[in-house]
């Protein structure tokens, strides 16, 4: 039999690790470790620092792999996406194959968790021979946020919409909610909107050394955020960033 | 001066603490554990289990209060949220000014995380002196329904709305979304909803030994969630439940 661990890991500080996941990680003879090609090595890297600090037996074996790469000139993004689950999947299985015999258990460290904006579930799903599959949950980059300000994420019985950059620019503000989480934004999709009577929560690198977080009225603090951005994105050679928008009524 | 740390403690499993909680526990002077009546004191219990396994030095003092119960009689829901903060916050300050003299670490063991549909944040906003505010992210009663399930939480690409059963029993399913998170539901609030091409996935104590998951069609599983739910509550006196809804297309 062959089990897979889905292992969150929080979203840059190790020590977001809960102790269930060190005891996957333990618990794993194979851990599997994507490369992402050098702009993000600093996330392999922590992946293989996670390892490093919190293995205490050598009976695990690490893996790494390079992770196949999305083809973003597919015109059809689902389809697009759904080539790439099927292309990772046979990676995993070979990468399995190379070192375990059709059982034993693989584990892999998920950046945030697994439920949450991440493809390891339904990549999981594409595996030949199918494991069984178990997720361990791990802190997410919107709580690390909502920590760094000491931000309450829903105001006092009142819904929230977790969404996409994407969705934001092209929708606008949504019916119903005035609390946003904006997600998976490749730019800044706030600039889209009216920032009149919007507040702004924002962080990059959450959790990591060089976490920075700005908040405040969108309209003086957006275009702050914009260049603060900017300049950090080209001395890291990238970024990872979040967000929480809040209409005051 | 005085600091207050506000962590999350995941939502059963002691295995959901992460590495920053147990260390922000064992750096507190004093541990606040609020009690909440016989019918909850299974949540009592688990504080108290916490801090015995995580606590490495006997520094720690932990210093137990009855927290104040909310006027439900109080027609403007509202106001009455903000009498009880008043409240809470006031016996906080006093339990926090008989052990500690004016400065020094306070730890609060939040179930969950104290960014989602708590109140602690907007308590430790109203102490008297006002401390500094640290926040501890923890797992999630949504992460760990996820996990359970081995549910990726949203859709490809896709945005998802975290609301309460008293929102959905008011006003139906939102505009906009295809994917619920339904919290703080006291009741069943998705039978007010047409079960047609609906999915769901609930779960009660989720990370305690007596959890219990259920999915499905809402129209086949809608009535057995809620015997189950009924049988559940009478049998432990209390239930913490939520769930996740999705619209098929």
């Amino acid at each position: 039999m062959l089990t897979l661990s889905l292992i969150g890991i929080g979203c840059g500080d190790p020590d977001q690790l809960t102790r269930a996941a060190v005891q996957a990680i333990n618990a794993a003879d194979l851990v599997l470790i994507p490369r992402k090609g050098t702009a993000k090595s600093d996330l392999a890297d922590l992946r293989r620092t996670i390892c490093a600090g919190v293995l205490t037996s050598d009976k695990t074996a690490i893996a790494e792999f390079d992770l196949p790469v999305r083809d973003a000139a597919e015109a059809d993004y689902r389809k697009g996406v759904d080539d790439w689950h099927d292309t990772v999947a046979a990676t995993w299985s070979q990468t399995i194959a190379n070192h375990l015999e059709g059982e034993g258990k693989v584990a892999l460290l998920i950046w945030g968790d697994p439920s949450l904006y991440d493809s390891s579930l339904r990549i999981a799903r594409r595996l030949n021979p199918l494991p069984g599959i178990e997720v361990v949950p791990g802190i997410t980059s919107i709580q690390a946020l909502c920590a760094a300000h000491a931000l309450p994420l829903n105001d006092i019985g009142e819904p929230f919409l977790v969404t996409t950059g994407r969705r934001l620019r092209e929708g606008g503000w949504p019916q119903g909610v005035d609390t946003l989480v904006v997600m998976l934004d490749g730019g800044t999709a706030f600039q889209a909107l009216d920032p009149e009577g919007l507040q702004i929560w924002w962080g990059a690198y959450l959790g990591m050394p060089d976490q920075v977080v700005m908040s405040g009225a969108l309209a003086e603090i957006g275009p702050r955020i914009v260049a603060a951005r900017q300049e950090a994105r080209e001395r890291h050679g990238w970024i990872m960033d979040s967000y929480i928008l809040k209409r005051v009524h």
